[in-house]
């Protein structure tokens, strides 16, 4: 397995593009990339495209005619939520394998009002928790939230937090839905959704495109002095049991998708400067600071208090403003946060930036299961 | 990039299965795969799952939890008619890379009678095609049969020799949705359907599944005194141009692919025991004769007045009896043509073997575009 260097990197700002189709928004954010990288559509050896709605159309293919197709190979992925994110994935298998000197990833997705409240395929066979709303993403979300309260003692205020949080770190972020801060009482005041996630507590659904140029190292030297490396790739799946009928433990899942990927980088929870993680929900945010080891068990709550993960704390989490801030268009949402721990790496990151950042950890969660981690470093 | 060997290889008998949902017959082909290879569901380290129809329903994972998952890395991918085989190459890249010992391919579709005459995502942007009918498949590939009879004066009776020929060899394979011998007359004097293909010139949709577990050489050293290699795996889609507006020019899609298949393998035409190609319409099957460059340009009518491609001929081409009767299950097709290559090179053919075949070649095209080729060899 070769290195592979994140070489192009960029997004668009997430949100609503009722005029424009959803192969012109993966286009602008692929040409973007290219950009980034330096490089031009003729180096680009392999594509891979990850969109969920739209994933038997053709969408990577219809990208390359719309920005200068050369014949390359292209892939349509999909995965849940985890779509954008098995995308980058795939691409970098295709550098890290030795095939392919560039490949890029393209992340996109047109939801309009659809999606979270369960409208994808994959949540259509749970009927009996369909009709309860419990195999609902709120509901799934909400009783996870409401099981870390019964164990720990953890309070709604806490994972209101979480919300004023990120709400707080859109400000700095051009790129997110909304920018928009919600003060404590607000984001509690806001109408309930699934308890104990009030509106401001969720995720909106939108539009949006996000890509990036992978490299080999070799490569990589021609086009940048500053290239960020991908030092884990890692997805999993969740083991079927009859106490994991739905194969959606979101705490299994992810911490052992963790586990693998601070295994195979090197790189401990305690070694990281940043995290972009899946805050679909506020409650989800607060459990996966102990599913990513970055508290113990229980400690959630307190971290939260204490400021922890602000920008300027000791582990920044979401400085793009997170899922609900930035937005949700699944496809690209895995995409999207790489690219924005490489913008920091970078210390591109603006008014938002992580003071020297050195490393960082994307996470994302996909219904039905998927869990992809990357772990990046300069 | 390491060798990688297809160790266990099975598919269903396609056909209509109103009972079974899509999960189930990806299921059961997944199962005969894992027996066929003689390993255990524990040994498999990675899945990707091909199904077009069903892209976004994280059918891969449906398929784990059905058969007993265990954690494992799961991809979807989606690549038109070659969504099959685009999930049999990203297999082999997970292992060619040195990632992961032992992967499984699975490619399913449920089809009912939707699907050839255009109702696929892809193409329902093409309007002006559609409402033609020309952007429709029956009109693509029966305008590249009329091209080729302006070209180099090829009969409809020559077109129409292939599905004769087709046909006939699915009487000897069990597995075909259709067994039924149809003379020359009979196919001639079918319903017409887009010149000069009429219905026996027709591929069938339908139902299926197949898969294939993949492995390093040193793995399938445990499991197999019998490996069948992977000598090239290749896929391209096509450059856009003002005169091939639809990236589907099938022509140079098939060369471009088969000439890199050939160079990488260090196979060429000549080498070749036997081909699976993409026949969805007889005319197809003859033009292809000439992309994948088993004669030269304008001969392909000529090869089939000769019967070089019978079972028995200079080059058996579907000896499976093809997708004319075959079926074309679409996810399911790009892995069945590998299977049935597989069991050739391993003898277990049956009544329709190709007796000492040592190397064999199978080709897919998707709409819109995707070309995938694999050689394979013992």
């Amino acid at each position: 397995m070769r290195d592979v260097a994140v070489v192009g990197a960029t997004m668009l700002k997430f949100g609503r593009y009722p005029d424009k189709d959803v192969v012109t928004l993966a286009s602008e954010a692929a040409i973007g990339a290219i950009k980034d990288a330096g490089c031009s559509i003729k180096d680009v050896e392999i594509v891979v495209s990850g969109n969920l709605y739209q994933s038997n159309a053709m969408i990577g293919q219809r990208v390359m005619k719309e920005i200068g197709a050369t014949g390359v190979p292209v892939i349509n992925v999909a995965n849940a939520c985890a779509t954008g994110s098995t995308a980058f994935r795939e691409a970098w298998m295709a550098v890290a394998s030795g095939a392919y000197d560039v490949a890029m990833a393209v992340g996109s997705e047109q939801m309009g009002k659809m999606g979270l409240l369960g409208a994808d395929g994959a949540s259509r066979e749970y009927s009996t928790e369909g009709v309860m709303g419990t195999g609902l993403m709120p509901g799934v979300f909400g009783q996870a939230g409401v099981e870390h309260m019964r164990k720990y003692g953890t309070t709604q205020e806490q994972f209101a937090k979480v919300a004023v949080k990120n709400h707080k770190h859109s400000v700095n972020n051009p790129y997110a839905q909304y920018q928009i801060e919600t003060p404590l009482e607000d984001v509690l005041n806001a109408r309930p959704i699934a308890w104990p996630n009030t509106l401001y507590m969720c995720c909106p659904t939108g539009d949006g495109a996000a890509a990036a140029v992978l490299m080999s190292a070799e490569k990589a030297k021609q086009f940048t002095q500053n290239p960020v490396w991908v030092a884990a790739s890692v997805l999993t799946s969740d083991p079927y049991t009859p106490r994991n009928p739905t194969m959606f433990d979101i705490n299994t899942l992810t911490r052992n998708a963790s586990t693998e990927a601070y295994q195979k980088a090197g790189i401990g929870p305690e070694d990281l400067d940043m995290v972009e993680l899946h805050d679909c929900f506020a409650t989800a945010e607060l459990l996966h600071y102990e599913n990513l080891q970055l508290c113990g068990e229980g400690e959630a709550g307190r971290m939260i208090d204490e400021g922890a993960t602000y920008v300027g704390g000791k582990i920044p989490v979401n400085a793009s403003g997170g899922l609900l801030s930035k937005g949700h268009p699944l496809g690209a949402t895995g995409v999207a946060n790489i690219v924005e721990i490489v913008w920091h790496l970078r210390g591109e990151a603006g008014a938002r930036q992580v003071e020297g950042a050195k490393t960082g950890l994307a996470h994302v969660i996909g219904l039905g299961s998927a869990c992809t981690i990357h772990v990046l470093k300069k």
